[in-house]
């Protein structure tokens, strides 16, 4: 069976989140690194992890999308995160991405309780699905343990799916778990289920497995070459271009790869408050920085257009 | 020295959230268990763990802050739960439990990244202090590191107490790590800092090294037996009373916790509708409630005045 229908790439962005000086979520500039990814061929997967979402308040993240959406950037290009902790939250955070015509959600379960049955993430996702009612909802379950320690079995994947075909559509993986991604597509891949690699690092070995591509931290600084591998997959450069995306992925994961974006971010775009963090995050200090640049300097990288 | 002065008890609860049948947290229970708690000499730590309050959106927290305060409870036996994953929202929160006149708050460090520098929770609880900026302000750290995967160290609380003296007063400590408890009673109990145990389990350990009582889960449903305790703990009986204490905690402990709770709440008080909660949680089926009351019963707890 071939995946479910989507406006979507194969490649999105946790899209970074630009903060003001005075640590506002700052619109102007999310539209313009939007655009830059866009022009990149990599669609919008705003407010996720990487993005410091769960640093903002709801109100924060739906401003946020309206001036995105207010900007003329496409909602069919945009999979917003829209997962909480609170089942109410993720009910208005889900409401107001289909109002806007969001392509799809990307949907953490709770994480604030640890070690909790499947019964009760079903009824969290069956909650979020009821109550927002719409068929144009797709929902893309977000596995993330290592962060949200809280993650999706095998049954419980199965008996959203089953509960809801049309709606529970795909997920991004983050487990870094290889084994685990491949079972989920094998498991599966037959009801149209649409599985992104939670990084670039999977993304080769994810599209041979029959998944669609990936949704990568990394595609907010190196766009161009990792949905150019999405798009050639199969030609025979591939695996060539699979070991030059591993080694730009790994300058920035020997680092706190959020701040390491950013300072990234403001270095090539001349923008020094692309550099702010929320708490709990902090910037890079000048050393890190420093030894970030010449690393990335070292191997011909920058972020061009930006 | 003597702890920073205080109105509150030195037993609290993280007083459970009774749920209607449409899922909404119920005000008019809520205030009722509230003042069944304050008449067993126990004070409302309102928007703890226990209480759910993580699964329940920040205009659902202050909206049930204010009809308490509506109801005629005492706002300086409360300490609402504060903290969030968003600083904004753990701001709004802590400006609406000022505002309201509360004794204090219980203020989780941001819970969904891990990991996270010492600079970054520092910023988080200074941004919070600043911007709410009231001489009324009294925080509690809450250290639930098996929760919230995100804990507090020895220095990170040092600087915060000498950053903020008469602002960052005291802890509540659920790690369950008594050799953690006694370090920080010990580091800071010359500062005035107030320790409060998170279980009832820690109490008469607490007390004796200097602490100042329990904010305890169980609180909810013996709190009568726990307040005696931290009102009698120097009489011979203490041992005693603490043993007792430890088996009426063991039945509950052995059970999903909240949900026994809860179930017990709906039992003694003959209202069906408080064993609801909200998911990723899930009530106990038939087969446990029967077991757990049963088991209450041969040791002939009960509720009364519930």
């Amino acid at each position: 069976m071939t995946p479910h229908p989507s406006t979507l790439p194969a490649v999105l962005s946790p899209v970074i989140t630009p903060f003001s000086q005075d640590g506002q979520p700052d619109a102007q500039r999310l539209a313009r690194q939007c655009a830059w990814l866009l022009a990149n061929q990599v669609g919008l997967a705003i407010f996720g992890t990487n993005s410091e979402a769960n640093s903002m308040s709801v109100g924060e993240r739906i401003d946020a999308l309206h001036a995105l959406i207010k900007a003329g950037l496409p909602a069919d290009q945009m999979m917003p995160g829209a997962g909480a902790c609170s089942v109410t939250d993720a009910i208005e955070l889900t409401r107001a991405a289909v109002d806007a015509g969001c392509a799809g959600t990307l949907t953490l379960p709770p994480f604030y309780y640890k070690d909790v049955p499947d019964d009760g993430l079903f009824a969290y996702f069956a909650a979020i699905i009821e109550k927002v009612g719409s068929s144009k909802l797709q929902v893309y379950l977000y596995n993330i343990p290592p962060v949200s320690k809280v993650g999706f079995s095998l049954p419980l994947i199965e008996r959203l799916i089953k509960a809801y075909p049309k709606t529970v559509v795909g997920m991004k993986d983050s487990s870094g778990d290889w084994a685990y991604t491949e079972s989920v597509i094998k498991a599966f891949k037959e009801t149209g289920f649409r599985m992104y690699a939670g990084s670039e690092t999977f993304l080769l070995r994810t599209l041979r497995a029959g998944g669609v591509g990936c949704i990568s931290a990394t595609a907010n600084v190196n766009p161009k070459a990792i949905s150019s591998l999405a798009a050639h997959w199969q030609e025979p450069d591939a695996d060539a271009r699979q070991a030059a995306l591993d080694q730009i992925r790994g300058i920035f994961q020997r680092r706190p790869m959020i701040a390491a974006m950013k300072a990234a971010a403001a270095h090539f775009s001349g923008d020094a408050q692309w550099a702010a963090l929320r708490p709990p995050l902090v910037a890079l200090d000048a050393a890190q920085r420093e030894g970030l640049i010449q690393e990335l300097n070292s191997v011909g990288f920058s972020m061009p257009g930006l």
